[in-house]
This record gives structure tokens, sequence and C-alpha cells, in this order.
């Protein structure tokens, strides 16, 4: 039978009261009685219920992740780094993964409310009118991690994915290439999908370059949508000489695409990714990756939410955007008109 | 002001204890009252706390969960599946990544004891005296998915580790292969390393080959351990033919050290991994694997935990040993000597 407050309060010679206002680490307790409770709880084994607990604190120290999807190795890796911070900080995670079904995810929502975390992180690329409402009657703080909705009054932890896709073409331009083409994510909902193709598109305009619709098509961000639309691409009659996705998996999928197709990457396609997972590295040729600072971003959301669930009244409600970083490993070459 | 107890009693004219006994799904409720009950609730947009219910019904409808790695493809996979299994059945999970740190899973074991968890999954490779001691005291319903410590008390969903190296090494053997290299996996505290090692080794001799020291390494299941282990057994005067990883991310990681030596998979070594990851299908070319049933492994996990829990006195408590297959795709191929 497990020692209940009582056993402790009658093994320390005080109040429950007492040991109560201990285990909450309330001032004015005097020292010698802080000791005997302590020494108490040692003899007896006793683990405070953290259920009992959290109705005295109206706190629980949980905070609830919506993930789309845990076995993407972007979300697996920063999902990483917010657990270690947030471990750090004596927080615990409540991870639901969505597979971006919006029903899933206004259930998890639910749960949370009921479950009193006391804040929220969102990774998810769907979004409809039902979860904006119900996250905005939560009472609970939230943040968005890595992804941004169209909706502006949410706060984002992001990169500037519009500059981030600008670069990463203008590099393949920089090599020589112009004729470029382009794996996208989801139009709607959130605005990375948007951001990425503007940055694509208006690089190669910049550059006096038309902009072909033969050469662009719109994925998952998983594998096998890279490598199917890598497969729509190479079917033109004339094909591109490099292609930039806007995931690593979806550019893994087209570096295999075009493997299949009995073409060489990069000698006779170079492909750039987007967000810098480890499997970047795990593929030959190494991918060159427009790099989201996945580590940092994971931090740097839980300090905030930690902010926000403290109501610290100087912490500002708008958008933190990290900085980008373009990784050259071996997936790109430069393009010589040899043809 | 969100709504109280009080107020839904108060909205149904009836009294706190009878919308108690509604929300808890009590019997001899007369349907009149639990039609008003749920009437007033639905106007009053009440959510019932569920800390304050998991007080009354002994029950959070949570499951501890510890990873070793979350970054891992193998574990990201399973966790995926043991997620989707727990949310048909209405329980959420606590997802723990301990990174191998026994102190981490001390203390994680100890916040699942405090949430008062219903369950507890354990997937990880190391194992501490302080470890057993703590989960046998805990009074929780706990097993083992994918990994087996070697204390046989312990209940765990797994497969016959002994029997799928050995295959895998019999495949090669098959193959024409004869010297044939080793990455294992952690020799102590979890069976599968010992019994991996086993069925490589035991397949060799009794073919009649010798067991070569010098083709074998033992690793951590990561690509980076393959790729360095790899390496090191190129160093050899005599190179092998063939390697047996027993992780699909050793594998990627020799595959990549075999790459990188200026060396082609399968023309001058053939490479078999373990696991099934999605990884296999990731890289180039397609690596062959003795698969775990992934997604049976997790729903089977969940399925066992849950009849624990519900303390069905049929439940056997010994081991579940699902079957392991064969994978065939493009990184093994037959041996002809004509070195």
């Amino acid at each position: 039978m497990a020692p209940k407050i009582k056993d402790v309060a009658k093994q320390a010679g005080v109040s429950v009261t007492t040991v109560s206002r201990v285990l909450n680490g309330e001032k004015y307790v005097k020292d010698d009685l802080k000791a005997r409770v302590k020494r108490a709880i040692d003899e007896l084994g006793y683990t405070p219920s953290h259920i009992a607990r959290s109705l005295v604190l109206k706190k629980t120290n949980l905070i609830g992740v919506i993930v789309p999807d845990i076995t993407s190795s972007f979300y697996s890796t920063i999902l990483s780094t917010i657990e270690r911070t947030a471990s750090l900080n004596d927080y615990n995670l409540m991870v639901c993964n969505i597979l971006e079904d919006t029903d899933k995810e206004l259930k998890y929502l639910q749960i949370f409310k009921q479950m009193r975390v006391d804040g929220i992180i969102i990774m998810h690329e769907k979004f409809s009118e039902e979860i904006r409402e119900l996250i905005q009657s939560l009472d609970i703080p939230f943040l968005f991690s890595s992804v941004k909705p169209a909706d502006q009054q949410f706060v984002s932890v992001i990169i500037d994915d519009y500059a981030a896709a600008y670069d990463a073409t203008r590099h393949l331009i920089g090599l020589g290439h112009s004729r470029i083409g382009f794996i996208g994510g989801d139009m709607r909902d959130v605005t990375s999908g948007q951001n990425r193709y503007l940055g694509y598109s208006n690089a190669l305009s910049d550059c006096g370059i038309k902009v072909e619709d033969d050469y662009i098509r719109f994925g998952d961000y998983k594998t096998q949508s890279g490598y199917d639309l890598m497969k729509e691409i190479l079917a033109n009659e004339t094909r591109p000489t490099a292609v930039f996705a806007v995931s690593d998996d979806m550019a893994v999928g087209a570096m295999n695409g075009i493997h299949d197709c009995g073409l060489k990457v990069p000698d006779d396609l170079s492909v750039i990714g987007f967000d810098g997972s480890q499997l970047t590295e795990q593929v030959r040729p190494r991918l060159s990756s427009m790099e989201q600072p996945i580590l940092e971003m994971g931090k740097v959301t839980v300090d905030k939410l930690l902010r926000m669930i403290a109501g610290n009244e100087e912490e500002p409600l708008n958008d933190v955007i990290l900085k980008h970083k373009l990784v050259v490993r071996d997936s790109c070459k430069a393009y010589r008109d040899h043809s």
C-alpha cells in the first residue's frame, strides 16, 4: 500500500496542511518542520500525486505538442530538441501525431484542454476554421513552430521562407543553371508553401529567367511525392538541369527518381533540398540543402512558450524569425551548356 | 469564466452528485436525468477537468512511452503505430526520449508514477539495476517493445533475433559469399545484440565458414557508427565481399562508407540491413533488410498493454514473438570468385 500524505504527517508529527505547504515549496515554513517532513518523505518513500498536486498548484508542467508526422526526419529532429529543452525546465511533453488529419487535431486539442496542459506547441501544415476557433477559445498559451498559419494573429517561431527559397534558387542560378525545376509544398493554409514558391519564382524573374510551369509540381513534403513528381518533370521533352525541392525528404525522393531514370546527380541534374535534416548526410551523393536551424528552433520555441506560460508581460507576441543557411554538399554542380 | 460542475447542476436542475455520476458513466441514473445533464453540458460548453475526473476514476488514459532516440527511423515508425493504436482506444501517449541516458530514464519513470499513467511501454537498449528495481516497484502495468532485457521475468513484444540474424547471414551465404563482415549492436543489457551476433556466427559455423574477428565490429545502431566501423573493416588486407549490419541505419552508414572508399554496392560488396525502416527505400541502391513487422509490433504492444491494464486474468505474462521477414531489394548480389 503506497503511503499517503496523512502517513507522512503522522511520521513527521505535523499536520497534513504543513506537509502540503512543504510540498508546494511555500515560504514561511520553519526550517526544522521542513527537515522533519523531508525525512518522513524519505523514510516512507512517499511520492506526491502529480494529479493531486496539480489541483492545488493549477499547474501540470505538461506541454502538448501537435506534430504532423513523427516519421519525417525534420519533425523527429525538432521534436527531440523540444523534448530536451522542456525536460531541462522540468516540463514534460504530450506528443500527438496527427498525420495531417484535422479531425484528429481537434480531438487532441480538446484532450489538451481536459488535461490542463500549461502550453501548446503546434507544428502542422493544414488548418481549418474549427481549429482556429478552438485554439483561440482554449485560454492556454500556444505557439506555432516551423510553420505559420496564413492568419497573422498567431505567434510562430519560423525562418524567412521567402528569402530562404530565393537564396536556394539563386545558388542554382549562380552555378549556371537556368532550367530549374521546382517541387513545392502545400499552397493553402500555411504560408511556407506559398512563400517558398514565391522565393523560387521571383529569383528566376529577377535574373530574367522565364518561370516554366512544366518544371513545377507541388507535393506533400514526403519522399514518395518527391519521387513521383520528379519523374513527371523528367517526362518533359527538354528536361531541367537542376531541381529545388522544398523539403529534404522530397529532394531525396527526387534524387531517387533521377537515379531510377538512369540519370546521375549531380552530373546530369543538380538537386538542392530544404530543412537540414539528418537525411542530407545519409544519402549519396550527400544532399546540399537550405537549412533551417532545427536545434535552435526547438529551443527558442520552448523558451518562448515558457515565458508566455509564466505570464511575462514584456514577452512580445510577435514572430521569431531565425536565420536560414545554405549548406553545400555533393548534389549540385556548375552547369556548362554543352548539350 | 469557464463553467463549473455546479453550473451544470444548476442549469439541469439536478445535484452535483448526479452530474458527477453521469460524467463517470455510472449505471442506475435515470434516462431523463442523463438527458437533462447532457443538454446542460452542451448548452454551457462545459468540459470536465481530466484531472478532477481522474481522481474519481483512478484512471488517466495515459500511456508513458520510453524511447531511446526519436530520430531513429525504426523508433519513429514504431512510435507512430503505437500512437495510432492507442488513440483508437482513447489512450494518449506521453513520449519521453531518453537518448540512452539511464538517469533520464529513472527521472521519467518517476514522473510516470506521479502522473499516474495507466501503463508503460519501454523501448531502450541500456539497462541498470536501479531501473530494474524502480519499474518493479511502480505497481503500473508495463512491457518492453522491440527489445528484451536479459532478465527473463519482464514481458516483451519482440522478434526471434537469433533466427532473424541466422536467416540474414544464410541469405548472404546462399548468394555465394563466405567472407561476410558483421556490424553488431550492444552486447550488454538487452538480449538482441547478443542474439543477433550468435545468429550470425552460428550460421557461418553451420556452413563450415570460419568466424573472422577482423570482420566483426560492434556499434550503437546509428548511421555514423555503421560508417566508421565499415571503414575499419575495409582496412583489412583481404576485405569481405558482403556485410550484415544489425540495423538499417548502420547498414546505410556501411553503404556510405563503402561508397566513400570508391567501392560499389552491390558490385564490390553486398550489404544487408535489419529492421525494415523507411530508410531502406530512401537510399540507392535500395537496401535489402531482415525486417521486423514494425506496424504489427506497435499494434500488438498496445493491445497487450491495454489487456494488462484492464486486469485481464487470462492475459498470459509471457513474451509475444512476431515473425521476421527477409525483404530483398538491390543491395545484395551473388558472388562469383573472380578475384
